[in-house]
């Protein structure tokens, strides 16, 4: 059995962590860390855990514990993990960080747009990013883990296909005028509690956020240039928007399609460049996926279509608590730990 | 393995059931009928489970395909199981039905409450009313199973404690003044196309309905008068109500304590009346348990309180497509089958 | 025109007051106050208002501009017109007040359930509840209003036309086992940064809260023993549940009819006693009123209906923010400023 | 008065019209047809009436009584007003149709997008589009007006602005790489029963559709060509989603800056063309309209951002039932009668 700890267990994370993690067959978890709650059972905070991890409590910061784990995870925001992965990492204990720490390569634009200096440049280097389809092999062998973003992952999933074929040499489509319109749930904003987010703000309602830059902009930026190349121009015009429902992210990707390939067969290449992934669904040409397709799932499902010859347009749904966050995070362990990489994540969606 | 089929699997009960029992370790799909979708694969229309059955496809009604399972669940309205259940059962195939045609013992009553003619009242004193908490014992040998509504399964289980106690003869409270003042996700309602369900006329919205009699009373009624002993007098005051939610059943119960026993300790006697089974959770005095905390899950979740002496109000959330329906027919057939009950019904409640 | 101020004005009842006053004929915003956001143009909080209250900014407390006001609604809290309120009636301004500050006779009482000492009990005798339909001509005289809380509004609507027949010695009902189930849309919560009403707890969600005692239940059985009269006896069972909607209340009340009088015409009952009322609508005998049927209106709609003969059932719908608060405050200020009771108030609910 | 009647009152733009029209301090309801409710009091299908337009009964097609309106709506399915539109204007009445009937000008194009022959070719050279905010003067003399769709109305007068400043001769921006992508809420879908716009399939979820075609394009592209000239090329991609709300359109539209005008000021082109116009409402620089900013009004609010030098998107809301549907037709009678334009469309967005 894997010994897992999880630091900052109490937000929407956190519990998806939990919620998976109880089911996990080789997991057990042996610690879980809260200031706000040490010493309350997880299942008082969130009683849908009631009768499963009964005797779990939160506890206070635990640097002892957390290192007799085979793998801590951090569900904590930014900030947190770059102070504390290093002692980890330094006795032996895989790092598995869900925050924004050590997603982008450069420090200084991750003060740009988180607002804070990096206390821990040197790991950034190391630090594998966790899109498990893109860098698989890679992650099996890393000891710290960068977990994507949710619009993030939906993003570079949705884009990757074209823009690995574009860096082998075809060029299919203008990538300098790449558009994601992407939309969330609202648990993408975390369990903070703000008025922005209240039902009776958000209900009933649509609107677009951060129009003017995103933090996960950059992070989208590094992995898409990493896949195109770093030779070819690129370019992302990203406008996030909020959708009155839990959970749930759904990416429409605009792709402008250089003229000689207008009858391209794109659904073939998307096809056959995930056809051996467990967690990847390609769906037949000019689907609509639901983000209910995978509630609670960890799969993506990606649809494309071509309303016009010079526009190809990519569907994503994903859940963002679980492909976006915490069932990546354990996909990651999996392969880290050299389990299955779907143990414990095969869990149907839930539609209805 | 259990070689299973489903008559009618188009519904949100049947799609369920779907989710389920692919799922289910010990269970094979052997065939799923339907007259509409004959020849789909259930994956076309319940995009959630491609990657899980996609050889499944829908069949045309089949009674020698069905003849060969072992157990065959009706996901159908009223008024098909009665039908096709007397053949399956002559040769020898464990029939559970998820309608309401065999849940009620008179067939006048039957008749009154759906409209129709009974067909085959001589099964109604055989079939078993899959109330498994209630009814263990008769399940485990049964090769008939009606399995109860959503809202009798949870007022029932809300009841029960209560009835069984005076029952043996403690006059704790008045039972012609019983009161359940349940509430519904809009799944209830069923998978059909009709203006009263739209999104646009039920969400942001609440309402009762069926305030003069709804279907479900003479099954609780039925129900409870057993639990409390035909002797005793019985009355229920049941007024449904319409929640904009997808899934999810909460009842508030209202019941009169009789002065004798204002300081009884009803916590104890729920708990204690419910101590080992697993899928019933007594939360601890004057909690509210939210419909969310058993959602997609086959839990129910029970809470007590005394807002003064002489009155205790029993709070019961249950999903309704899960222990309100297919959830408990799969716990009835773990029993028929000799598993575990709690078998392939494990899954954590998926919150938020 | 009359000259208004509101102090308080950035929560839901605030928000809503301006809304219907800035369409209401014959009154003239003058200042709006909020500590928190004084020198915000109110259209900047709130976008709905664009191009109706351009030039009003949100001010600092300022009791002189206030005291030039004909009326001043108090949008806050509990604990702030208990303190600001004397100064301005001294110098001949009328308050409505839409906090519970003067809504209980009974300064202990009031401690009880607000956790504060009241600081200006000399004026809880001489405060008019502003519960119009029931109140009427004491409100036209009145210079101190304390508007009825949301669910005291619904639930004692319901029971008056039974309470006020048994006061007049019809004993139609056991007003000893009277039991209020009641369901709020989550605006009732106020406009608070709190998790437990963000939308990703509380969206696809029902349950209970409060169930050992809410601060509406002292109110609401002030008002029902007034109009019952005091020397009957009178115990609620009063449930308040939360329902995944912006606004809307629904009430469930539940009667025991005393068995001389199962047969009486409780429809004849409610509709006379409402007849000349304008805001309340009685629905034909066992209608199912829709909280969207009263949506951003100020009407009430009840109906009643029988399920059994020894219980009356009695449902009730009204708009939270509007007759639940803000639109039965204008109704106040509409009587005390001698307008037609409706001015300003007519407007047609939104459905869907 | 105005004498108006309506034919096929039971949809939601038909319910809307009713809503608006009993507000309207200048017309008089002097019938509306149904056949399928015939004989019923519109209060009776919609509760939401009651108090209002009690003694207004749905009528079957009644020629005679329609001919003797000034102004006759049509909330019809498409097919309808084509039929009986011409034998109303040969009698002189003003006709304002809701339908999709005239407004395309082509009648081939109409026919392959709406899968039937036009019985009424000849009148639609003379129908005026109904768009005021562009069309105002000729609306102001038609007795013809075809209603925009509820996506061109918001598509439209997003692009305008732009596309009016390239007619001119400033060539501000590359017209063939237009993307609109539209989110709706589920009322765009009608009032019709159907599975998949049921509240539990359409809660909670979001998803695109129509996405290799939507019967709205044809007529956006006619509207955005008239717009940019005939000689200048045009191309759009537009994909429509579906929101989990009621109401309520959400259009980004994305438009490629040509490089000499990356620093132009985008937002005093917008600011400027409709300085003048009621009811659209130009937000700040980078501002988020919200779509219940609009909910039950007429207004549109547009907000512009440029995330990126290369790339301008305009973000505009408004209510698909109002100004997307009966809003903008009361708009039109108002300017056909002689009336105010926005008489009887004042009312403040319902927010929250």
């Amino acid at each position: 059995m894997i010994k897992v700890g999880i630091v900052g267990g109490t937000g929407y994370t956190g519990v998806e962590l939990l919620r998976l993690l109880a089911q996990h067959p080789e997991v057990k978890l042996e610690v879980i860390t809260s200031r706000a709650e040490s010493g309350v059972p997880v299942a008082q905070i969130f009683p849908s855990l009631r009768g499963y991890l009964d005797a779990l409590c939160f506890t206070a910061p635990d640097p002892t514990r957390l290192a007799e784990c085979d793998v801590v995870f951090f569900a904590t925001p930014h900030g947190v993990a770059m102070c504390e992965a290093p002692a980890l990492l330094a006795q032996g204990v895989k790092v598995i960080d869900l925050s924004a720490d050590f997603r982008l390569k450069n420090a200084e634009i991750f003060k740009q747009w988180y607002g804070m200096q990096h206390t821990c440049p040197e790991l950034l280097p190391e630090a594998i990013y966790g899109l498990v389809e893109i860098n698989r092999s890679q992650i099996a062998t890393a000891r710290l883990i960068a977990v994507p973003g949710c619009y993030p992952t939906a993003v570079q999933l949705g884009f990757a296909p074209l823009l690995a074929a574009i860096k082998a040499g075809n060029n299919l489509a203008d990538t300098t005028r790449l558009i994601a319109d992407v939309k969330s749930g609202v648990s993408g904003a975390g369990r903070k509690a703000e008025i922005a987010t209240l039902l009776v703000e958000a209900a009933d309602n649509f609107k677009a956020y951060s129009v003017q830059g995103h933090r996960h902009h950059p992070e989208i930026i590094q992995g898409l240039q990493t896949m195109v190349g770093q030779s070819n121009p690129l370019n992302l015009t990203f406008i996030p928007h909020l959708v009155p429902m839990i959970r749930g992210i759904h990416a429409t990707l605009y792709i402008p399609i250089n003229p000689d390939f207008h009858n391209y067969n794109f659904q073939l290449l998307f096809e056959q460049f995930y056809e051996k992934e467990y967690f990847v669904d390609i769906l037949p040409f000019a689907s609509m996926p639901e983000t209910r397709s995978v509630r609670a799932s960890n799969r993506v499902r990606i649809a494309i279509c071509q309303p016009n010859l010079a526009t190809l347009v990519v569907l994503v749904v994903e859940d963002n608590l679980v492909k976006g966050a915490s069932g990546q995070a354990i996909q990651c362990m999996n392969l880290m730990c050299g389990l299955a990489e779907n143990t414990g994540l095969t869990q149907i969606a839930i539609a209805p």
